[in-house]
């Protein structure tokens, strides 16, 4: 449904992130080769850590491949921790308000997949969110109360556990109402030091997720590549599909599974989703 | 907050009916006379009934009097019932999904005010709509959850009833959170055939709202202008401010009051809010 | 580069002209066929005529299949003569005033293709326009400077032989600066009774264009599909690829030729550009 | 017709530029005190340098007090040299091309008044600009094409001189279509290092230009004011109107001159336009 790049490690161009690459995020805007529609043109927005301790967001309803201001103010921003994100909207409109990273506080989320029959089950599952949450909500799309209920099942202390209770919810939630498999996702969402990836469905077959290989790895591998020697030995990028062609660099997220890329050793582990009933 | 107009009888231009007016609306978007701010150049909207069953509407988050495709558009309709709304936000993005007017089937309405606190007591209000329609609001003001509320009320059948039961309800669940007033409000709403008009506010000092001098009664006061002429005995004009200076040809809407205009004998009431509790 | 398409006829619905058809104008902004892109989201626009002389016009920088108000717009516009554009930009700015169909007084106009090296021949070609007109120019695309050129070149009075000046002109000025095949393009301009349509590039190798069988004919061969009995027998289209897989439904306009669709018998020409020099 | 603000100094957040005075840009953009209309809602830009050779730009069609990338954005952006505009159309269209400031490589111009009777005279007007710079004019101003004008008699080598051959120009070009005084201008360029700003028009009753006082002097006259405390003496602004109320903070540039803001000292001059004629 969407495309994204998660990206932490020795401060980058913005802009070099999203327009060099091969098959950079926006080129995947109109050519993605694995996502679920080749069009991803339902606007875009990017986050990234600064100045302060908000993190910047950019929010454009239009095709990112079209965007001059895109262009331009990517290339005056420099971070260690870009979340950028391209939209092919499942049916909410096409406004700032539903375009990722969503942002609260100093945490970014950004999800490509989708609440299956939405419509039906958006009731249910707005109510479970934090009434001191609630009036945050400033969208109205699945991803954005997927993010209200992580953040209403302690995303801030233990994300692999909060979305595991979020993800549990939607599906007890969708079964009650018929529906077979109630939740697609990629999802990436961070504190502003640390990213943590998820990829799953309730169908088991879910969008797919790509982390780069270590770049020091690499280094070995491609002695002559001028890119890999800019980068710190710690700098990683989670994406919805490969950047480029280069062998070796790209390692698929399996199937069920969830990931931290941190300071010191990253982790992968088995993705479990935790109903309420449980 | 905000400006709009309701007009009912001989099919206009709408194009007529937004610019020509020495007051116009386009012209109150720059520089409103009567209303809280001068400028209302937060996103406009129309809506009016042509083909089919349901009204067409046109929102835009641009200024009204920049707007060329409204220019452009309103000079190709030619409609018997038109609503027309500039916005002044009064906090909520400026999105499509927040212009006004708002559509459910048959139905548009638009208001002009706030509910005060509306952070506050959102959850709440969200809460009473009826769980059917709940999936269709789509954007994030006060006026969209006011609509919902009053549909949930039977805005279909008894519209002053409803009206009545959800500014109770705002005026209700806002004095529970220590809201003084809770609400501000002129609202316009019709089903296609005839048109409800309400000025009302808790503190009892409503936004302005005017109705205009029956045709009949001006052509005679008048016997010159060709503007009247062209117009039918029953067409009639609801308005925030009066779109010029001609004398006789406004009535001020009373405080804490309701009509309808309508085929036949239009009406004029006390308006009374029905508190659930009641 | 675009995708266009003209309708002349009974009085249709516009929404079901741009959404009804199973490979309809708005899918193709997604999934064209045909086209040099398969992508064509770089705004739209539709033309039409109605109330007045000057025909309707509405631009949108979005994608066609996001627009909301191209949705509700056109389901309230019957017309016999619509002209519909989605673009694909070739490099100029994503802006209303770049948006197809170009207007001038009651004239229509829009373009697939490009001029190539557009930068390098724009001074050249903009200094031919009548300078009466210069003014007029509001955007920044090749298309519209073709236009201009064609109403320099007389197109109110002579359609095909203004055209045939004008691409000569762009063809001759292309040359003296190096370019090959300086036009590529098929066209539509309408004064609102007569559409005349363009198929011709410098290099002999066109985009595409279709124009409909006539409609009795389909009637006889399908008696039983419904939407055919809808249009009158004098019922045209003209599209940059066919909107369904209706067998003998679509004729391909051949390599460099010119067509009208009028009132009486349709006629289909050579096309030859008319260099200056000649 | 705008209002704009030119920063240089101590690197500053664009955020505390735009939005902290009391009397900001921003707030100017509903109530502009000293402008010739009080709305200034027809887009907003800021230009800024940082990373690079090439200033960052970032212009929007939506009202600068809606904006909330702007918000975001700003708040994200330290510059020691800033650019921002508030426009008020004089009629040409609202899009992102015609937003100031405009750039050429590592220059920035913005303007606030207009060319009188731009419609008569602009083909005369960019018959004059360069050839080679021709192409690169991408919207349809009057301030664009001034720039061009600038950038063709030397803006790079002689900012003063350019100016006042490119002003020179157009009241020739205007007097010659019988337009009586054919421009007002306050205007505003840098190349990165220097800011010139001139105030002229031909009526001698140009729009308002203040400057700040030296901020050692201020620093003197207001030992407990905090914000002074932060800004190097050097710091400077130029500001269509002042923006707060702080006495002896601000001098209006005086009518018919230009001065340049510099590391050393800074210079103030008559300012005389040379017609081409002379």
């Amino acid at each position: 449904m969407c495309r994204w790049l998660a990206y932490s490690g020795s401060p980058v161009s913005v802009h070099d992130l999203l327009y060099k690459p091969e098959n950079s995020l926006v080129v995947q805007g109109q050519h993605s080769r694995l996502g679920a529609e080749t069009t991803n043109g339902d606007g875009f927005g990017i986050g990234w850590y600064g100045f302060g301790e908000t993190p910047g967001v950019f929010h454009s309803i239009e095709p990112a491949w079209n965007d001059r201001n895109l262009r331009d103010i990517s290339a005056q921003i420099e971070s260690p921790l870009v979340f950028a994100h391209i939209r092919a909207s499942s049916g909410t409109p096409i406004q700032q308000t539903n375009c990722h990273p969503f942002r609260h506080g100093r945490r970014l989320w950004m999800h490509n997949g989708l609440i299956r029959e939405f419509h039906a089950v958006k009731r249910d599952l707005v109510l479970e969110v934090d009434p001191a949450l609630y009036p945050e909500i400033e969208g109205s799309t699945d991803s954005e109360v997927l993010f209200f209920l992580a953040l209403t099942f302690g995303l801030e202390d233990d994300p692999p556990g909060a979305v595991a209770r979020a993800v549990g919810l939607v599906e007890e939630t969708g079964r009650r109402y018929g529906v077979e498999h109630p939740i697609q996702m990629t999802v990436a969402t961070t504190d502003g030091a640390n990213v943590w990836a998820f990829r799953y469905s309730s169908e088991g077959a879910s969008r797919s997720l790509f982390y780069s290989t270590d770049v020091s790895t690499l280094r070995h591998q491609y002695p002559d590549n001028p890119v890999l020697h800019g980068l710190s030995d710690e700098s990683r990028l989670v994406v919805s599909e490969p950047l480029g062609d280069l062998a070796g660099a790209w390692n698929e997220v399996p199937e069920s599974s969830w990931g931290v890329i941190r300071e010191g050793q990253d982790e992968l582990h088995h993705f479990v989703p935790r109903p309420p009933s449980a």
